[in-house]
């Protein structure tokens, strides 16, 4: 059959033949040079061993929201535009990607939190509440290319929704889940950084500025620009000497509960709003106490504001103590109702996501990921004897003890098929020759120690599971 | 704060204000009736418990594609237009959702084979040969709406690719895969059927039909159109009753390895691409002999086509003994060279599809599916003491159990909260008043039984798993 095109078959004489269903296929082999094939530009793609690595990880925010009683949803990436449209706005309505077909107008989602709006106001009748979802899937932003930003990438959203009201307590549950998850990952000290919106906007109602939204703008990036700026920018905002003060003295605060509350109330300032936030965070500190969240793991810090303007109450952001120029890698708050224009019921909710791919791709840069232990297989057979069939008997027998077992089953030399087994990074080999059949043993090669022993199949089960 | 829109911050006076980021967002609650709410037509979408058994299919596969060594990758959904088109034709082609972003023609990914394709093209010198890959995610084709069909689905694809050759014996590793997961869904009785297009093909270079691809092109429907029908259209192609008679009785071979080599060679057609099927055929029989794959779950059958044109060897479809309404719920085979027009190296192939997705959809409407044992939690915790903190300290200690623990933290009677753990199908409920903090114990209620006893933390744990 010669070499045919992927998509064309052809007939010996080299022509190309109808397809079965009747189309004519046509060769399109003189496009070969032209074709690009790397994945698009922002789009990541990652190598086996990473891929692997990067599966485990999934697997392990999987898991840890699931132990927080967090039940996965699945979502279409295809939202109707009106869909996307009703809740993006400015940059994100830009960024997103959209398209056509027949008469229906379409994009690919850009987060994770629109898609649960539309699933939680459609079948709010059908759901438990509070509703605890998780959601670890793809989400699209057209962004400008470079570094560490991504066009497709994975979030891993956690959300609780309640209907007509949700506990202050659950924001602990939520803060607590990012600890968790953080500390599984296994990436280092960190730290929550908590605050609560009504604080912030209680305060500048307190002090009775102009603008309270274009100062909050400020203090969203106070840490970014530093106090000179800020306080110069502050000035430009016609807020007097007074109140720079008083604003620049705000963003400073920050300590355990008790220390931010104090430095809060010797502002001597009585605003209905900035009470009931610091009463939320009291409420929340209670709870990450009795949750036994390590004091070294939260501060509470009134210059986080988080840039997104539907938070209501609780804020938070986290940070890599060794890795502070990562920024926040998981952030997320409470809002006063998720639903807005898609329901009439108001659906409080608290939640948070994390940027998996991005944090990922950062994690492999700084060399924070755990030495790859992962490997398509714990074991590969590797025949010596021509006779293949007797050595997937063996193999099907390592398969039923639960072993991930491949086998090499190409014509090559010894060396060739131990290359094999050392590119894959399998950490045993099981080498079979007609000896070996014969005597119903087989040879296990420790990879990395490069240790042989001849070993029958129970003793190869024991041996792997003791190095394990 | 009202209400707001989920999109929309306003100040106390009920006006909108600028975000954070300076931009300003226009309320579009107008909008709320026009909203449309489900997913778009076509696109599959579940319920939590649902969710968590198609889930638990996922990982099932995964596992199982594991246990064999077929490592994951995942390619972004987005491909540029290029590549897909390059392998796309016909009704395909009509499918696929395109759009453009700036000046980049891109297109959804109909199928795992072409990203496949490129991704083996593009890092061939950076991959381990044979390459065997899994991949379980998304595809996109824009069919008409029709039962079982969606626009949106999940495949669960594995393939081995080898560079320059791949052993036939690989083929039997795929055949064996599909056994081992379709036990592992327990779907009941299933068959795969197997036959090899070097016999097909060589068949009717035997027996001189003048157009291959239209009698080919009428044996792929055989089974459907009746033996009536095929001899009909058979006669349209001109084929005599002689040819008429051979190709019938050929399409009615089936049984084991020896019966249907037997009734090949009593065809006494001498040619050597038939002989090389049977050889190939004789080969893929001895290595799932091999393998112990049970001869109730295989049978070599002529009538097997596969309606894709690029398979050059073994090909096989599975049906559901219980469901044969069903069709094929997992068909492959191998291909002469996956990378066709995307590279020079001849990359031979084999490999096998799961439309997971539909199978699910039809296995739910068949009630094929196991009874739901996956609940979003194994214990809800229950307060009836106000002290939530105290409570808090608890639900962390049976999360450090590893038992995926919820609990509710609403203001609510006790039948509301009974009611929260029952809707959410968790087993066990663990109740906490102030009597039994003081005690230092928990009231276990199985959820299916309605027992109810008084334990410490320990013997919860214990209890639950005993159950387990």
């Amino acid at each position: 059959m010669g070499a045919p095109d992927f998509s064309v078959a052809r007939n010996k004489e080299g022509k190309n033949f109808r397809s079965l269903s009747g189309k004519l296929w046509y060769n399109r082999t003189i496009m070969t040079q032209k074709i690009n094939l790397s994945p698009l530009t922002g789009m990541a793609e990652l190598l086996p061993k990473q891929q692997l690595q990067f599966e485990k990880w999934k697997q392990i925010v999987s898991e840890t929201y699931s132990m927080y009683g967090f039940t996965p949803i699945d979502t279409p990436v295809l939202e109707r535009k009106e869909v996307l449209f009703a809740k993006a706005g400015g940059e994100t309505e830009k960024q997103i990607y959209q398209l056509t077909k027949g008469d229906t107008e379409m994009a690919l989602r850009f987060d994770l939190t629109v898609p649960l709006a539309r699933f939680v106001a459609n079948y709010q009748e059908k759901l438990v509440f509070p509703f605890k979802r998780q959601h670890i899937a793809k989400v699209y932003r057209g962004e400008k290319p470079q570094k560490g930003r991504f066009r497709e990438f994975i979030q891993a959203d956690a959300d609780i929704i309640g209907r007509g009201s949700l506990d202050e307590k659950y924001d602990a549950e939520i803060i607590d889940l990012i600890a968790t998850t953080i500390k599984r990952l296994n990436l280092g000290k960190f730290i929550i950084r908590i605050n609560n919106r009504k604080i912030v906007t209680g305060f500048l109602k307190a002090i009775k500025v102009m603008d309270e939204a274009q100062v909050l703008t400020l203090l969203d990036k106070a840490e970014k620009i530093g106090e000179q700026k800020l306080k110069q920018e502050l000035s430009y905002l016609r807020l007097d000497t007074l109140e720079i003060r008083k604003v620049t003295q705000f963003a400073k605060i920050r300590g355990t509960c008790q220390e931010v509350v104090q430095a809060l109330l010797a502002l001597d300032l009585d605003e209905p709003l900035l009470n009931q936030g610091i009463m939320e965070l009291q409420t929340v500190d209670e709870a990450l106490q009795a949750l036994q969240l390590a004091q070294e793991n939260f501060i509470f810090d009134c210059a986080i504001i988080r840039g997104l303007d539907y938070y209501t109450g609780t804020i938070f952001e986290t940070q890599l103590v060794e890795a502070p120029q990562l920024g926040s890698i998981c952030g997320g708050g409470r809002y006063e109702n998720l639903v807005g224009s898609f329901g009439k019921t108001k659906m409080p909710g608290v939640g948070m996501s994390i940027g998996l791919t991005r944090l990922f791709a950062q994690a492999m840069e700084l060399q924070l990921l755990d030495e790859t232990k992962e490997a398509a297989a714990q074991v590969v057979v590797v025949p010596l004897s021509e006779n293949l069939d007797e050595i997937l008997k063996i193999v099907q027998q390592l398969r039923k003890m639960e072993l991930k077992t491949d086998v090499y089953l190409q014509k090559a030399d010894l060396k060739k098929k131990m290359k094999y087994v050392n590119d894959l990074g399998a950490p045993y080999a099981v080498i079979i020759g007609d000896d070996e059949l014969n005597k119903k043993k087989v040879q296990l090669k420790n990879m990395s120690t490069g240790e042989q022993e001849e070993l029958n199949l129970p003793q190869v089960k024991a041996r792997i599971e003791e190095n394990n």
